[in-house]
This record gives structure tokens, sequence and C-alpha cells, in this order.
């Protein structure tokens, strides 16, 4: 901290060579606990940063795991679970496949809630067998470590960081819906702010806001219901009773993965900093291969289609419906698909493994995507300045889909009960109708038209919670009230108390004086009345 | 905007390069609407930086004013004002008096509220001028500004904007008191936000938090009396009826000249942008004179002692208290004064008409600071680690004074009622005591730890609402709702309603059922009874 004072200093000169200096100051110690699964994709390009910059980073990694690989930017510590690799593909498998089943309007929910399960308790597992590997907490413990950074979207690392006296960065999503609002105790009024799985922008009508406000209180027994058991194993393992609301309180900086070019204004806190589209790198070149497809579209260009990391497969009927689609465009198709080909693939449709989705994106010949509408495709598409079909397909995709719809970027599809001709439309509509593409291309300006590159903007918030061992000057008094005292229910009342208090002296003192001086009166005129009598 | 199409992205090679681009690619023409007194330095400093990236700037200036003063950055537009430059000068010099004279515990904001008014009722009648100079109000119209910039404590500025229908950027310090968040429609609080005047910090006791309850409500009358006249010339003006919300809402961005190392946290917007700090610039060399002083003081350094453009004179018995006081430290003090020297001046006492005051802060010699605590000084103070002596006059001061003497890095003084004693002591306090430049360094640290500077943030801002006329995306849909809806009043009194209905409904039915059942039983129990007799 001392070298500022021999520092000259370098407002104006410019804000990253200040952030360079301290970057290369002092190398520090950061441990990572990370959600696998495509939430890693982005923290995992912060960490190669910190990284490059001299921290030396550790990654706690559960021995069976789907995308938290070896790198040569981290080391991994890997901690064993409960259950072998082939049940964690068997899950995954799972999940893809039921995102396709039939499902009613009213069970829908129950559905989604059971697939999002099947993933979830497979955390659970890890957090619970993370707690009671001795070995790997005596490592922690021993390795002094500066700060953690962790997804918080389920609290393992929060009991981890209460347990090692640090602090935390939140690297967040903001799903499960309001978690962030909750947690840091920023007011989240249900009249403005879109609940999840609502799809309401934030200018609701009366009976949104209605639906809105009930949706709140579901919001409420989902936390409770995903995070209670996580309470029972802090509770064995740190030998004391927590809440949720202590757990993340200790946290330092919420890094929040999205901004309000795609997000509604809402009310946050000094602590949180915004870094949507994080995972939009500068455009690379293609590989041959895609190079070649794209080159050989000619001036229609192409359409890039993919349904993310969680989904390879699909049924083979929607299959052959979407192949029907996709011949009816003269764009070359890029069909992200590792399931068996349909019999009816047009020649316009190239099925790959797997393409460089942002890189595609960022070429001026593409003309559409076609995506499940997951947060970083979301972000790629909108970055790129590229229209799109959304096809959601659980967790926020709906509410990102609404959102881009809403603007005018994109068209939805229910990919369950669309037909063949609805993909056909829509993927006409957003190429050849203007107005998706200059709609794009203006939320596109907007949201790269910030001071600071998000990437930046998070090394930053990491470098700057170890250097100063967490920015308690930013923690909200609120997590030292209860919601009475918040609400200055306490304080009403006893104002009430007083008023009322006062109110009473006053009609007591008042029908003393009217007794006394009416009362005298009365007598005296009854004396009279009976003396004349 | 659509230079984006064809841009690589620059994320990650550097934020400036893109500004700069983005400045460098047009040149927009922004009318500033400022206020005049100490408030408008470093707003100067914002449109120095804008026109030195080629924006054309025009300065709306009273043609009697203090500190608006001719430059190379701006072009002056004047107006007409119905009152002369001596009457500016007796009312700022009666301001300057008042804040000595004698008061009782009782009358204090009483003599506060005149006082204040003394300057901020001329600032009315400038606006009345504005507002009925045809020829002004037609060359602003044929202008064709690209946005405002304002300073919003007093609602001139936004009745232009309406009228001009350009879009604008307010410049706030913060006082009036939650102007911004009730502005802005930012949820405020009053249990964890210490209103203005308390000197309270963001974690009250009870009974703090009771006066914080009430003095809230004592800023909406101020509000009301500050501002309800402006709403009678806007009606005029504008030939329609307008509510400040509307008048405010209009504003695209709030840069607030405070930040959270020196305020204390609180919900904020994603429209506003905190720039606390902007006046302190990088040290220069000092002028010949000042440099002979601290050179000349040895290994003890020197005292800064200044208490603001407002005052320049202060009480004679006053004045020698203090110097007196000086002259029992061996520091050199440097005193910012232009009445009449103090008998007692002792030898290392220098009195001054002016001081570099920044530079001679950033200066390793100096060892304490003497400040009014204005928002300017206490952030240059707090910038260069110079721990502090703070005697507030009016205004915000306090507040101010109390978030430095809570961190530790101040003593504060009541300049009315301290001795020679007092002062003396508190100077040899905040210079012997370690803890104190321990406590500033460790603020100053945090306070220059950020990923932009002030001034680079303020200037992207601006540019941004140029060349985006305004940021619509940042703009609360708390604005559409009234009070009723933010609060969700009118969704709670459905639902109640609904769940009485069906309640009223269920009660009858049950009744209906059971007269039914029960009324048949009893008739014929009435019936066999009658039998039977």
């Amino acid at each position: 901290m001392k070298a500022h004072i021999f520092l000259p200093f370098y407002w104006g000169v410019g804000s990253l060579f200040f952030l360079s200096f301290w970057g290369m100051a002092e190398s520090e110690k950061l441990l990572v606990f990370p959600q696998d699964g495509s939430h890693w994709l982005s923290m995992r390009d912060v960490i190669e940063e910190l990284s490059k910059k001299g921290h030396e980073i550790v990654v706690l990694v559960p021995e069976v795991n789907l995308l938290l690989k070896e790198s040569k930017f981290y080391k991994r510590k890997l901690y064993p679970v409960s259950y072998p690799q082939a049940e964690l593909d068997n899950r995954f498998e799972a999940f893809g496949h039921n995102l396709f089943a039939e499902r009613s309007f009213l069970n829908k929910a129950w559905v989604e809630y059971w697939n999002v399960r099947l993933i979830i308790d497979m955390f659970f597992l890890n957090c619970d067998s993370l707690l009671k590997d001795p070995e790997t907490i005596r490592y922690l413990e021993e390795s002094q470590f500066d700060a953690l950074f962790t997804d918080p979207a389920l609290p393992c690392g929060m009991i981890l960081a209460e347990h090692l006296s640090i602090t935390s960065v939140y690297f967040f999503r903001g799903f499960p819906c309001a978690l962030e609002h909750t947690m840091s105790r920023t007011p989240n009024p249900v009249s403005t702010i879109p609940r999840c799985y609502t799809a309401f922008s934030h200018q609701m009508t009366f009976y949104q806001r209605v639906i809105n406000f009930l949706v709140n209180y579901l919001e409420t027994l989902l936390f409770k219901d995903l995070y209670t058991k996580y309470l029972d194993i802090a509770a064995d393992f740190l030998k004391k009773e927590v809440t949720l609301s202590s757990l993340y309180g200790q946290g330092s900086i919420w890094l929040l993965r999205y901004d309000f070019v795609f997000e509604y204004p809402r009310p946050i806190m000094p602590n949180m900093a915004f870094i949507g589209g994080i995972n939009c790198k500068p455009r690379e070149r293609l590989p041959q291969e895609f190079e070649a497809y794209v080159n050989a579209s000619g001036e229609h260009g192409v359409v890039v289609f993919s349904l993310g990391s969680m989904v390879s497969e699909i049924p083979m009927t929607k299959a052959m419906e979407i192949a029907e689609a996709l011949g009816t465009i003269p764009q070359t198709v890029l069909w992200r698909y590792t399931g068996k080909p349909p019999s009816n693939l047009a020649k316009n449709t190239k099925l790959v493994k797997w393409l460089p989705q942002n890189d595609l994106l960022a070429h001026p010949k593409t003309r559409a995507f076609i995506t499940h509408a997951g947060s970083h495709g979301t972000y790629e598409g909108l970055c790129n300045g590229v229209p799109m079909v959304l096809m959601p397909l659980f967790g926020d995709q709906m509410d990102n889909a609404k959102r881009m719809e809403s603007r005018g970027a994109g068209v939805i599809l229910n990919v369950l009960e669309m037909t063949s001709d609805d993909l056909s439309k829509a993927l006409k509509t957003v190429i050849n109708d203007k107005s998706y593409k200059e709609n794009i291309m203006r939320l596109s300006a907007l949201h790269k038209d910030r001071p600071i590159s998000p990437l930046d903007l998070a090394v930053f918030w990491v470098e700057f919670v170890m250097r100063n061992k967490g920015a308690p000057h930013l923690r909200a008094a609120a997590h030292d009230l209860n919601w009475i005292q918040y609400h200055s229910l306490d304080v009403i009342a006893f104002l009430l108390a007083i008023v009322l208090t006062v109110v009473l002296i006053a009609v007591k003192c008042l029908k003393f004086c009217f007794q006394k001086c009416f009362g005298k009166k009365e007598k005296a005129k009854k004396a009279t009345k009976s003396k004349s009598h």
C-alpha cells in the first residue's frame, strides 16, 4: 500500500497504467471454487488473465467433472466424489433428453424443476464430499489464500470461505433469480423488476404485476428448497449455525454477468460490477474447414445453429422437422449436432461436432443465429450484432430470449411445438426484415460502448479484493439489520407509541379539566335546581 | 454508429483506445448550465477535457457572476439578470459574515436556512431572468445542442432541457441531500442511509434511526420550499404543468461527485457514475513563493489552512484565537486569509491571499490540513493522504467532516465555540498521533484504487450521452409508476379483494349447506318432537 506515497498520480494519464502497476506489484494466491457446466467457461477467461498477471491460482475440482479440465493457467486440486463418471454422463444425457419430453401446460414447471434437480443434486453431493475430505480441507487451510473466487449460484464456496476466513469475489449470471439482490441486500421492487420465468419486461401491465408479485413468493420457496440442506452440512462442518445471509454477506464483490443493454435497469449496490459480454472475445481467424464453408456460401452468407453444450442430440422427428426448415433458406447453415444425421438433411446444411461460435458470429457473412438463448450465446449474438432465432429450453433461457425479442432483435420459437414451417418463416424474417439487423446493431453498439472492457473490469475487482483483503467499505449496513429494523417498523412502532401516549394523556387531562370545570357547574346547577324545588 | 461493423474489438486491448476512438469520431455540441460557486470548479475540469476532444461547448452564464469566467475552452453565452454586481458581492459578504454569527442551539438550523437562502434566492432570480429573455432562448433554440450538462441542485437546467427537447447529464455533489435518490427513483432506506445534517454513519443506533426517520420528512419540506416556485415559472415558460419528477426524469446520467470510500454504501442505479475526487489533479510544481516556504519549513514540514472560497474574512477575536493556536506548533502554517492580519500572528504563520491547495497537499512535507470540510477540500485531503482538522461551516460540511472523523482521519472542531487551546491540541493530535496518517493513507490508497479515473469516467459518460442522444435503456421503469403502483399497493389490494371474495363466498356456501343439511334435520327433529307430544 505504501507505494502510493511515492507515486505520482496517474489520473488522466490512463487508468490501465495504474491498473497494471498494481497487477505487477504483488503476486497473490487465489482459490477458485467454480460451478461445472457452461458457467465455468467465462470464469476461466478471467482466471487466465489473472494467471498471466502472475497470480497463483488453485481451482478446486471434483474428480468426476464435465468441463473443469487441466490448464497451464491454474493448478487443479482434485477432491473425491461419491459417484463414478458414468453417473455424471448418464445424468447429463437424461437432462438433455428430458428437455424434449412432451409436457402439458400444467406440469411444465414441475418437469423443469425435476430436470434441473438432476444436475443440481449432483453438485450437492460434490459439496458434501469436499467438506468431508480431511486431506483437501487440510490442504486449503495450509495454503494461505488471499481470496476466494466463486460462482455463488450454490453456497458451497461460501461455506469454505467462512471456514478459511477469507473473503470472496462472486462471479454470477443472475440465476437463480434475485439471489444477488436478496444476498447483497439490494432493494428489489416487485413492481419494476420482472421475476425469473415470467419473461416480463420492466414495464409491466397491472396483471403482469400481479403475477410477478405472486412468483416472487415462489422464488423464496425455491431458495429454501435448494439451500436448506447446505445449511445443514455447513453447521456440521463449521461447528456452528449459520444463515444464508451471513454466509453470502461475507463476500466482497459481485461480478454480474449481465449489462443494462440486455437486462432492465434496477437498483444495484456499489459492490456490484457488470461484466455482461465478458465471453465475447476479439474475433480470431476461422479454422480452415469453417473458412471454406463461409467462403463457399456466396452472397447469401451463413446461419449459425447451436443449442449449447448441454444438448447434443434431439429426437429424430424434431431433427427432421428442423432439417426440412433449414433446407428452405438460401444461406449455408452450420449446425452443431452430434446425434444421428436426419435423413432429409438439405445440401445447404453442414453438421459439425463443434463450431467456433464467437468467431463465426463475428464474421461479416453471418446472417442469423439459431440459439437456445443461453446467456453466453445470447451475449455473443448481441455483441457481434447477429439477429437471432431463439429456442429457449430451460433455466434463464426463456427470459434471455424475451429480452432479445422485446427489443426487436430476434424471434422466439417453442422448440417442442414449432413446425418446420414456423422455423423457416422465423429464419426468413430475421434475415430479410432489415429492422432485426438494425436493432441488433444498435444494441451491439450500445453494449460495447463502455469505459472499460468487462474482462479488464473483472480482473480489476478480483485483484482489488486480493490486494486489499476485501472491500469492507462497500459492505451495506443492511446486512446488520433484521427485516423489521431495515423497514423501520420498530421506529414507526416507537413513534406511534409516543403519539398514542401523548394523545391518551391529553385526552385524560382534557377529561379531567372538563370534569373539574363542568362537573362543578353541573353540581352547582343541580344544587340550585334542588334548592328551587 | 456503423463504424462498429468494421471495427475489430478492442476488449482487452485497452478501453481508453476505444474511448478515444469515439471521442475523435465526431464532434458534438454541448450546452452547459452550471451553478455558480465552488461547485463549478470541477465541472469546468470536465468541460476542458471535452473541449480538448474537439466538442463545441457553450456555457450559459448570468452577466453578474462569481466564478464563471471566460476561457479558451468554451464559449460563454451571457444572459441579463435583474441585479447589479454589487448586490452579488454584498450577499456573498453577508453570507460569509453570518457563518460566524453567534447562534443558540435552537436557532442554528434557522440561521443556516436563511443564510443559504441568501445565495439560493439569487440563483432563482437568474433562472427567472433567463427564461424571460427571448433573445437567449431564441439563440438556444436555434443552436441544435446534442445534450445539456448541468448541476441539478436547482431545476433551472431541466426546464431548459424540457423546452429544447434535449437530454441531460447531471453533475451533482449529493446536496441537497437525497435529491439524486428521489429524482432517479432509487430506493433510499431511512434505516441505513443517514440524512443530511444528521452527521450519522450508515450504522445507526435505534435513537439515531428515529431521528433519521424524522429528518427524512424535513427533507421533503425543504424540497417543496426550494423548488415549488421553479415549477411556477416552468409552467409559465413551457406553457404546461410539469412536476419535478417529470423534469428530472428526462436526464440520462447522474455523475455523482462522491465515492464509496468517502460515502457510505447505499443502493444506486445503473445510470449513476461516481466521480468523487475528480478535482484531485496530478501534482504540479509549486509557485516559487510556496516552494520557498515549504523548503524553509525544515523537518517539521507545513500545515495548509483554508476555509474555502466563500470565507475570506473572519471576526478579529476568532482570528486572534486561531493565530495563537497556530503559533504553538513547530510546523510552518500557510493560511489563506484576505482579512486584516491578526496582531498576534506567530512567525511560523504565513498569510496568503491564495494558495495552490492541491499541489501543497500533494507535497510530501505537508503534515496536516485545516479545512472547512467543503467537498472539494475534503477530497483533496483524502486523495493526497493528509490528516485533517475539520471546521465545518454550513451545508454538507458537517456531514463531510463526520465521514473523515469517523474513519480516524481527522478531528472536528466547532469553529464558533472552540478555544485557542482546542485548535492547538487538535493540530498536535493529527500530526503526532500516527494513526491519523495511517488511516488517511489507507483511505487514500482505496480511493485511488479504481479501474478508471473519475475525470475519464465523467468525460466518457458525457460523450456517451451526446453520441447516443441519451441513454433510454438505463431509464428506470419506476419513473412511470406512481407511489401506490411502485409499492404494489394496488396489487396487494386486488389480491386481498380476491381472497376476501373467495372467503365470503365460501362462508355463504357453507352457511347455505349447513342450513340445508342441519336445517332439515332440525325441522325433522321438531316435527318428530311435536308428533311425540
